[in-house]
């Protein structure tokens, strides 16, 4: 109940709010395009279909998130441009090559986006809250891709030291695209350190969100 | 009120429906992942976002196939498989360069093969008929991709000799890789020529196939 504690009076500025959304519903177009290319890397046609309907499902929370935009007076499609760029360029730098890159990336990549948004949720109002926690990613893509890794490196554990070099580079890419970020859009950045200094500070929440990540990785048998 | 004719007694054989549904189950799922791929060349974010959620509504269908498939006994990933090669041969060899391009392939092939999907449907039984015409593809497309190639063309009238070409290479392929299928698929083969032959016979069906075709590409401003 402690959540109860950002109240009415304490409402994040709109402007920071549609910056949040604006990221989100971006990541959301983009994870759906992520998925749909990666479905024409699957083995089969049974994976690939499963591929293709959790994709589609990323559709329905860009949908919510863009009429959250323009309930709240803004244009969805302005609010996302600022992370076209960036986002690209995380994408552009981490293209996987195989099957198994493509799931690493979107287990690792979408776990830790989903960690942090959880995170800066708690930041927001009540209504915003929900949504946000509402639109985070369909787990079962990552039970699905914890579950293909896993059984891959049982199979054949010389995958393992691959795909954990290949973790730690999408990682180091994507922190790298997030200070771009946070440098760029100064209200989405002061909302998350404000909201951060209420609670534990910025390092706890740092420390959780990598703790998290290296239990991940953990549990599907790659190392940090 | 003449579709009564295919009573219960003149039901189809069950593996000519098989073959028909697995084609079509499986052209969803390219439809979607051939959505998902042109949404990338969309030149702006709405746009973008639009034929996302399109791409999307193709998953919905899918699912009924693969579902109604399961029931006929079958299984959906069997039944799709036959057509992974010629499909993926057709898209190999038109695969469009910009966003023009991509959506005429939208406009010209969806809709020649909507229109053969409702010929073919008049010979199922009632229930396969109907869940059949159901899921062709979402019209919003078709208009969608309509409008822009003609308002394209009207500003730069140049434009249609090239997509005009482009249109004839999308027939070609086409044809080439049904004709393919048909030989490869006797159940369906025979079920399309008896079912065109019950009625006005298979130069009919072809004549209303190319007239529509022929009056979809002068709408646009495209010649045959």
């Amino acid at each position: 109940m402690t959540e109860s504690i950002t109240g009415q009076a304490g409402q994040p500025p709109t402007e920071a709010v549609v910056e949040l959304l604006g990221m989100l519903g971006y990541g959301e177009l983009l994870a759906f395009e992520r998925m749909a290319a990666d479905a024409r890397l699957a083995p089969d046609l049974h994976r690939r279909a499963v591929l293709c309907e959790m994709a589609a499902a990323e559709i329905g929370s860009y949908r919510r998130l863009a009429a959250r935009l323009t309930e709240l007076g803004a244009d969805p499609e302005q609010a996302m441009q600022p992370y076209v760029s960036p986002l690209q360029a995380y994408h552009d730098r981490t293209e996987p090559r195989d099957w198994l890159e493509a799931l690493t990336k979107a287990y690792v990549g979408d776990s830790v986006a989903d960690d942090f948004t959880r995170e800066v949720a708690a930041f927001l109002g009540v209504r915003d809250r929900e949504l946000v926690r509402e639109v985070l990613h369909d787990s079962r893509y990552a039970e699905f891709a914890a579950a293909e890794i896993r059984s891959e490196i049982d199979a054949d554990p010389k995958l393992a030291n691959r795909l954990s070099i290949w973790a730690r580079r999408l990682v180091g890419e994507g922190l790298s695209q997030a200070q771009w970020v946070a440098a760029a859009r100064p209200a989405l950045a002061t909302l998350i350190l404000t909201g951060a200094a209420d609670r534990e500070g910025v390092p706890a929440l740092l420390k959780r969100l990598t703790q998290a990540h290296g239990a991940r990785m953990t549990a599907v048998g790659l190392n940090n």
